[in-house]
């Protein structure tokens, strides 16, 4: 046996998320179902992140067994291959140790998530991120974010169905810019709850939109429940930018993919 | 009768092109159908570059005439309103003289082509790059690049469509960098003829490969036939990002676009 990790870029647009369901393609499916050409029977693929419908992903990380051992560029190759004309790819892939998971093995999770902050609606962003015509104010919103660094019950931003066992998450990074007509957040940690990153956001907008004092997102964390926060952010503005593991797994660091 | 500018973005993936056309889509149809709900009759809208099919466009300009002089904000509104669900938008809008001209006013534009050099094919990126899995010699393309700089006769490079009455043109810019798994060209001059940057890049693209020495480019420059050119670089890879006049028109330098 031998395991593989694989760097994995989607457009969610097409998904109905990282797991396999009955009302549509999940990515999930498809690459276990490009993997089974390569083996004589199903492959289960493991994922660090198990992203929504709709959120993206440039720089996902999974694991798969295969019987033999075969070259790593190849393997990314052939299920480039079999996973057409799906919009997901394989950048790259490593023969990893048989007790390393994409999943617990992972030590921080990158997130990015796009705000379009302009009157006009979005033409060539459609479905990449989050249309808000009203400008909002960066640096409120960055004073806010700063409240949640750190090691905190993070209840009041955790969808109901979350299945981890702790509400507490350590947050490493909650940064708010501007790059021209878009809000850019970028949220790292090494693990976060379902929805925790759209749900920060949500809130986050609030204060940028001046409904809230950047206090507010200190208020709303302390509360420890959902309706203390904002509404959750939509999924199309959500990225999974990169997942770091103890020692490199693709060879050095992985550029990050320029994407238009 | 009061003359307005129009600042434009769209995703050339939905369209035939700029121009009317009875195959399909065209974003100048869209454009003026919509401004025909703001008017009593037909309204004509010209264009600065009339981008052809797949070909985006982040920073296109446009004029059309309207009789009554509404505010400008409203007015890119009403159009953006008009042109749903179409992957067009109008960025920003202004009152401008009324022998200002889009097309003949303009006195430089500049196009971005992006290139993904990657061995994957492009997820994400799909209909926004041209997929090159070699990877290019960015130093070589951009020395071949130098030789088309300055006045010259185009017609290397020059479609067989086109209908400009000089091959003429002088070419201010024409920069190969890469950023991250692109390879972007950065091509500005006062006009171009049909398919030249396109053109330009398919034979950078040979450069990028080895297949030809970077003074092969002013070898297939000074032949002056199709001929002695590389071929068409497909259109998704190319953006009409900037259109410049000798004052701004819609108040200061326009911020350019941030699209994932």
């Amino acid at each position: 046996m031998t395991r593989f990790a694989l760097l994995v870029e989607y457009d969610g647009a097409g998904f109905v998320g990282w797991q396999r369901q009955a009302d549509g393609p999940s990515v999930q499916a498809v690459m276990e179902t490009a993997a089974a050409h390569l083996a004589d029977g199903p492959v289960a693929v493991t994922v660090a992140g198990r992203t929504d419908a709709g959120v993206h992903a440039i720089g996902q990380v999974a694991h798969l067994d295969l019987a033999r051992a075969i070259d790593p560029g190849k393997l990314a190759q052939a299920l480039n291959f079999h996973m057409k004309p799906h919009r997901v790819c394989v950048l790259r892939a490593a023969i990893v140790a048989d007790d390393w998971n994409a999943r617990f093995s992972a030590v921080q999770r990158g997130y990015r998530y796009v705000i379009l902050n302009r009157r006009a609606r979005p033409a060539l962003a459609a479905g990449r991120a989050w249309h808000v015509p009203h400008t909002l104010d960066v640096a409120a919103m960055a004073a806010g974010a700063r409240h949640l660094l750190g090691r905190h019950d993070f209840s009041s931003f955790r969808a109901a169905s979350c299945q981890a066992n702790s509400p507490w998450r350590t947050l490493d990074r909650l940064d708010v810019d501007r790059a021209a007509d878009c809000v850019i957040v970028q949220a790292e940690a090494r693990s976060f709850l379902h929805h925790q990153v759209r749900n920060m956001v949500g809130s986050l907008k609030l204060v940028g939109e001046g409904y809230w004092p950047p206090e507010r997102m200190h208020t709303a964390l302390a509360a420890g429940h959902r309706s203390a926060a904002g509404p959750t952010a939509p999924p199309e503005g959500l990225f999974l930018v990169e997942v770091k593991y103890a020692e490199a797994v693709f060879g050095g660091p992985a550029e990050e993919a320029v994407v238009f």
